[in-house]
């Protein structure tokens, strides 16, 4: 038996009113009420009165301690005010700011107790629990709960985009969209869409040190913190006196609001490394679209693609359209023979016989090209711990300014040397895992290195306080176009938008342009128009973007590559324009520095017709608007190459009309003219 | 990244084939590959050439000595053959033959070694880890990782049915019907249905002082154990030298024969107990039906059920309809007010001053009918161990001899105190509580008292080594029909049939008469016709049945009662004969220690023709077919009363075709004639 109805009894029952504490954001719309009611912290959200977060519990369990949630009351409670504007030196925004209403609510049981701090938003909310040191609690504290709930009223009538958690693909999954009930353990950002309407993004911010949250569905509509544990079961080891990452909860009236919000930036620390100078947003091609279609190899032999003189023509081909680095995958000693699960093979120092580092370098140098580093460690990471120093300080010598570090491994198979010589498997969203991510960025900091993290831990803001942190993936990227089964389906852009871009940039490597490297009728191939992988520039954020696709295809479509060239990576402003969740979006973008706009919009496999008021433009100026759009023909099946390319003068007061065609897009460069 | 291809790369690099062990069924058909390639313990199953399971790793990993599979080698391997029959003190099945091939291998690495002990029967496989003690193991032996995988092969063609695991509402969930990749993370028994149309069932048997097995979907179509973990996060305590439950794999060419198979019974130990004669197999009705349908409550007041009154009037009506037991629900202090999430409030010695114990007991005896003892717990174990003994002595002392237990909690939120004082929360199917519900079993056996477990752990055939488990609860009930939202759909037992019954007996509590108790057209009503209420007594097999329904109801329709009167608990034999997964299903059982038979069959929400031949019966005898089938107007939703009643004189030799009607059934007693 279950006996839902019993529920009702509890409260029939136990309707003991204790304390319950307010808290409203800035503009008034969205309110936090925290109550301990039944001796349980809880807190619940609404917008405009309407409820969209029912309560929900608070609290956490430690090994030594036990439980820290029933049978707790507020104690206490402090408040602040914050309104303030904050720089980044990269970014979609120049300038962000930070406007938000503060409680800390502290919550005790006799000696026992722990806080919770509250920041509302006009955009959403955050919280963290703050665990002081206190009398009878060990050194040692380790969790093995956390109780945090987000209880979606209505569930039964809200939808959900999602991925699953603990799955062996790590992040990179097609996105579910169901009813949110379906929605069993999965990946944050989790989007869900209220029976309002209203739109929430359910994250975390400033994962440091701690366990990454998924969400794990008990009742239907009440998602509970999951958190990813440790090879030995413990959730997360801390010692006594400490902060969580923050919980978000990202609070929407339409789907493009959640994009325009800067919540998580905003509940990360400010930056930490000073004079970030030497982080270089930009863009790049690279030695590794080859090896996906198959031409060529990682490991040695006739196709082995990373060579000195395939490196130089790279070099050369970047120097010539603008490209400011070249990726090259497959240099080092490892790739040959059995390296999945099995990253101990891996030598960070020691290239292939065909691959002349020096060489290389210094003729990157010599264009004004950079060498862009990589560094595969397939999960071992005992064995790229071990080496670590002396790969960044090798490529240090050499003037490499990033690198591209990968975690290919299963789930859960990340391998590790533990203290006593032991070999453990951990998750790549555990705290271990977590430390480790962290850990590389740090280090490669003080060489004034910049990474992009492939396999990564999911973003959640923490370029803002490591800004070398320059991109990651952690989604299906391009290259399940090359091999995935099935391959990126065409609503996967317009979900990205509005679930993994939420969290940060993304190093998706967009512009492929041989669409048919097996045919247009092959099952693997971007599903996508030409135009639509233009769009990818200006949708997906990242302050470093890949030209992803072959030298030649480039220079087989010189109009088309124009775009990829003249298109940014580093923003003035950002604002999402129109779209719904996997249906479609647009979004504009202002040149950093400049009066220049860019514009990308795609659609799902739907043609559709957007309509683009240009307000975003300053007024009384006069731009001239280089129009990259799907033919009246073009379709991502059969006549994906249909492109228009059209020059038109345009003003702030007008306004575009522009048809997608099925899996289309459109890229637009708004000159400003003087 | 992903780099599925990679995954090839191994086997072309590694292909080191080191050695390899075949173990087939006493029939030939079954064929287990055990092999060590790579290093790596795996296991394989096809049958008759047609792969079914395709190479799955084997090992665990302990927290002190790190993992034990990767690496290890096959060192030693022994063979056994067994071919015995056994006899059941109650079942479905009198006598049980035991016929299989056995192989234990032995994996090494240095000093450390495990040993896989596995049983090739013609139904299916079973294999167990025997992890001996050895040199440099301590005493504590922390299980953090279970790698058994169950890989299948094509999973991209198979099909599953399956409830999710790690779930709020324990086992109590409308079974999925999906493309297998769609299960992420399920229960078991987990019914796949291959693309050769083989049928498979993955669960465990004989799961004792271990963690239950769950799976979760790596790979799209690998299945890897996932052990419920206790709260500090390990997921299993041993000390050095133990075995694990048997992990379990049946294999059937139809669905039917995943119903005949006697695998999990037969991986189980022989009955402990000695002499059980006072377990009693047997009919009863009870004060519950009235509670869920908001006639009667549990707790105290005017709609009191559990009074001395009310007892007595349904002590008569059992004895007059030959019913042995009387089941009675909320007699005892607890019930008032906040019990959910609560269940220390509950007092196991203390009735409510409207019942009083010894008279209901005194009044029984006097009749030939049995008080059946309740013990709802609430999930707090902690609380009902302390008084467990006292009452367990009590309702021996009142002639008590079956006792139904009750743990309502969310999954996860058991509630017990540990040795320090703290208040754990564990889940229904982990170690701790898999021991707990053993327990109680073990201790009501120094009574010769039967434990009826509701929100139980899931079956693993140990009614074998305790035949006074008698039956348990662990899938959604008739009570879901009452107020479970939705209700169980028409296809609910033609599915439990194919998953939840292949654990073992289930309290679903049949016999609901009145199907219309908020009107045919509310949601919550049987979604079934009067005569599918009848099937339910001998398609969902368990040596206790309850007749659900009010007395009032069954006194209305004394025709359809009838069959209730007549139907068996206890069988010679039964015999699947017809069905489909989720579709429809009929099964022949032979009373025990007679000639009679009985069938029952049910269909979906689709109406059908079915055609039984009568070959099981005994051949030249001449039988009465009392038929209780849907009437030719029938179906579940406007006319669920529409029931013939009839009489035919049958034989082996013939065949009935009967008409189910939507979500309709058919019930037969077919009377040996001498």
């Amino acid at each position: 038996m279950r006996l839902i109805f019993s529920l009702a009894s509890i409260f029939l029952a136990t309707g003991v009113h204790a304390q319950s504490l307010t808290l409203t954001s800035p503009d008034g719309q969205l309110v936090v009420v925290v109550s301990d009611d039944n001796n349980q912290p809880t807190y619940q959200v609404s917008l405009n009165d309407k409820l969209l977060i029912d309560n929900s519990r608070l609290g956490l369990a430690f090994k030594q301690q036990g439980e820290y949630s029933q049978g707790f009351n507020i104690a206490k409670s402090t408040r602040s005010r914050t309104n303030t504007t904050w720089v980044q030196p990269w970014g979609e925004q120049k300038t962000i700011r930070d406007n938000h209403q503060q409680m800390t609510v502290k919550f005790g049981r006799g000696e026992q107790h722990f806080s919770v701090n509250f920041k509302a938003f006009n955009d959403g909310v955050g919280f963290r629990y703050e665990v002081a040191k206190q009398p009878n609690m060990g050194e040692s504290v380790d969790i093995v709960n956390e109780y945090t709930e987000f209880v979606i009223d209505k569930g039964d009538k809200a939808h959900a985009w999602w991925i699953p958690a603990r799955g062996w693909n790590r992040y990179e999954y097609i996105y579910s969209s169901t009813p949110l009930h379906q929605a069993a353990h999965v990946h944050t950002p989790f989007t869900v869409k209220h029976a309002s309407g209203v739109h929430l993004s359910i994250h975390e911010a400033a994962l440091v040190d701690y366990a990454s949250m998924t969400l794990n569905q008990r009742r239907n509509g009440t998602l509970k913190a999951d958190l990813t544990p440790w090879s030995d079961g413990v959730l997360v080891k801390k010692k006594a006196g400490f902060t969580t990452p923050w919980r978000t909860i990202q609070v929407a009236k339409t789907a493009i609001d959640l994009v325009n919000s800067n919540l998580i930036l905003n509940l990360n620390e400010p930056n930490k490394l000073d004079d970030v100078s030497w982080v270089k947003p930009g863009k790049y091609v690279g030695i590794w679209w080859g090896m996906h279609i198959g031409e060529n190899t990682w490991g040695s032999g006739d196709k082995h693609g990373a060579t000195t003189n395939e490196t130089i023509r790279y070099m050369d081909f970047a120097a010539e359209n603008g490209f400011d680095g070249v990726l090259v995958e497959g240099w080092n000693i490892g790739w040959d023979g059995s390296w999945f699960h099995n990253g101990d093979v891996f030598n960070f120092a020691k290239p292939y016989d065909d691959f002349d580092l020096a060489k290389v370098a210094k003729h990157g140098k010599s264009k004004g090209v950079r060498l862009i580093g990589h560094h595969e460690t397939s999960g071992s990471v005992t064995n790229y711990r071990e080496q670590m120093d002396a790969a960044y300080d090798l490529y240090q010598a050499h003037g490499v300014t990033q690198i591209k570090t990968g975690y290919v491994a299963d789930g859960g198979d990340i391998k590790r040397v533990d203290e006593n010589g032991i070999t453990r498997h951990e998750w790549h969203d555990g705290q271990f895992m977590v430390n480790e991510y962290l850990h590389s960025i740090t280090e490669a900091a003080k060489r004034n290195i910049s990474i992009n993290t492939h396999e990564p831990i999911k973003d959640t803001g923490l370029r803002r306080t490591y800004p070398n942190w320059i991109s990651r993936e952690g989604a299906r990227g391009q290259e399940f176009n090359a091999w995935g089964t099935p391959p990126n389906p065409p609503e996967h852009i317009a979900t990205l938008a509005f679930t993994r871009m939420l969290a940060g940039p993304m190093d998706f490597t967009p512009g492929i342009f041989d669409l048919g490297f097996n045919g247009l009728e092959g099952v693997n191939r971007p599903q996508t128009t030409l135009a639509k992988q233009l769009a990818l520039y200006v949708v997906l954020y990242s302050p470093i973007q890949m030209a992803a696709d072959l030298p030649r295809n480039y220079l087989a479509k010189p109009k088309a590559f124009q775009f990829i060239k003249d298109v940014p990576t580093d923003w003035q402003q950002s604002i999402a324009l129109d779209g719904e969740v996997g249906e479609f979006v647009a979004i504009a973008r202002q040149q950093r520095d400049s009066q220049d706009w860019f514009v990308g919009a795609v659609s799902d496999k739907h043609a559709r017709e957007l309509t683009i008021s240009l307000d975003f433009l300053t007024k009384g100026k006069q731009y001239q608007a280089q129009i990259y759009r799907d033919g009246s023909k073009a379709n991502w099946k059969s006549n994906p190459y249909d492109m228009v390319i059209e020059n038109k003068m345009v003003a702030a007061s007008d306004v575009l009309t522009i048809k997608l065609a099925t899996s289309g897009g459109v890229a637009i460069r708004f000159k400003a003219l003087d």
